[in-house]
């Protein structure tokens, strides 16, 4: 497929039209990612999450000028899954982005992704595979808001920060939103405002509350100033640390698991849609024996998974039916 | 099963277990329906949907005593998509029905149905089933609020009658959220305000400017009153003529179809997500090869696929596995 040469090859444009693609769930989009699946599995996935107003975006710009700086290529993927719609308000805001406007190592996106099922869409995973397979070394996955589909989205990352910021409310607001558990590492945003050390020391308490088995993860507290830059490259190194010890043990296959079989139910839930659909072998027979009642739901769906009997080699790449 | 049996013989304590299982998707669950199923399909399911105010919940009420007072056994399953807990509000209303409480002709239920893929519950289709199985003669499946998700709701009732009320806004509410293409009867409620004839006329103009094609069902428009019951027979009149017509053609056929589809869809999926899991298998061995590179989702899918090979003698009411 000339479209997976192109995006291994590094082009922005058809990356774009890959993502599109693959937003739009269409048999093209899976041929694209079952092309370009092998040349991904290298990029470290950094997952943002963090309430509004907490300086998320800026500093997940700031954060991608100081990675390409380091000489990393780097895609962010900004999912809002309170919408269905991608594009506009997400994508406005990066438009002050002037810094890293127009750059080959550079690439910024938003997604949307109400209606997912579980709050994790496949868009989203799909995404990362083709960013991953397009040659950045991180991609840094934004989640707008805080809520349990944001923690499902970000569940799919590496290493995951929870950004708070001093003064939003007398309690932390990610401790309020339940993002304790799956921080990676703190950020305390704002940090030369007042009250940062004090964000800092409820964070420090929660987590100290948090049961924590031996030989896991420190998760550490760090304090950025996104407009300054200040604490910026601290965090970076963090998430180097974190993503070598990820390597070291068993935490980064853990995640790679849970994404592996998240991906291969889906391509079955595929599969199977594909084949349960009127006009297709047993299937309004098996719909007319239930409405007679000689059948119920669950045994009508075995007999026909029974004999749809999926030919591995009637699927790859060039399907017949 | 002896929670079928006390179902079937009428018992509303056996019912509640057997909702709040359906609602807990338990293994029970599934066991449940599927030996109720064959008991199920007389039932006539109307769906109401309306915009909140216009006192669809009054009129669920008054239309559940006149079908009482015709001899019919009613059931009230109140749905609220934008919940994901049951309870509370939507029954909390429900106990100024004293006329209908502790009556062993009528049933009345919510449930919540948020994060149901597709908007449309498996709880809900499985409840109506199981109201059905306990020979309630009408099932009156009702939302709160309207949007898309109680448009996938409610496509699953045999007569669709949408509620208006004059005087909510400029347009009416009905034409706002699309509901005019899924009505089998609308009705103007609150009919003794000021304004009524004008809600009449905007929707006739609406009904009007549908496209529809020959011999189809021609929407009615009707007025009522629930607070003081009028037009409320006449409303039961036109559900049943509805019921009649859709039996005669191949309406209720259609309707049937697309239901049964659905759970033998849902069914399929429920079977392949007990496949595919850790431990079960090759899963594991495959989420290791997609890790490795060394396979693609799709083909690891249909792999798995084949190679479960569904004995339907072995789902038959006592899994092994």
């Amino acid at each position: 497929m000339e479209l997976a040469e192109r995006i291994r090859a590094g082009s922005q444009v058809s990356l774009a039209r890959g993502l599109t693609l693959v937003e739009s769930r269409s048999d093209a989009a899976t041929e694209l990612l079952a092309e370009i699946w092998k040349d991904s599995g290298r990029a470290h996935v950094v997952g943002i999450t963090g309430p509004a107003g907490s300086g998320k975006s800026t500093l997940v710009s700031v954060m991608a000028q100081e990675y390409v700086a380091r000489g990393k290529r780097v895609a962010i993927l900004a999912v809002d899954p309170s919408s269905a719609y991608s594009g506009g308000a997400i994508l406005g805001d990066r438009i002050r982005m002037t810094e890293l406007a127009g750059r080959d190592d550079v690439y910024i996106r938003s997604m949307a992704s109400r209606g997912a099922t579980g709050g994790l869409s496949r868009a989203v995973l799909d995404g990362i595979v083709l960013l991953d397979a397009a040659g950045f070394d991180v991609v840094i996955l934004e989640t707008v808001g805080v809520g349990q589909a944001e923690v499902d989205i970000i569940s799919v990352a590496h290493t995951v920060l929870v950004i708070s910021v001093p003064g939003l409310g007398d309690e932390i607001q990610a401790i309020k939103a339940g993002l304790i558990e799956i921080a990676d590492v703190h950020v305390v945003n704002k940090a030369d405002r007042p009250g940062a050390d004090l964000t800092v020391r409820q964070l420090r308490e929660s987590l100290r509350l948090t049961p924590r088995a031996p030989h896991q993860w420190n998760v550490p507290i760090l304090k950025a100033a996104a407009a300054t830059g200040e604490g910026v490259p601290e965090l970076l190194d963090t998430a180097a640390e974190h993503q070598a010890w990820m390597a070291r043990g068993d935490g980064l296959g853990e995640v790679e698991r849970r994404n592996a079989a998240t991906r291969i139910r889906w391509a079955a839930e595929a599969l199977v849609a594909d084949k349960l659909r009127s006009g297709h072998g047993g299937f309004d027979d098996a719909v007319e024996a239930l409405i007679a009642r000689e059948d119920e739901p669950r045994e009508a769906a075995a007999r026909l998974l029974t004999a749809m009997a999926v030919d591995p080699a009637d699927i790859n790449g060039r399907r017949t039916s």
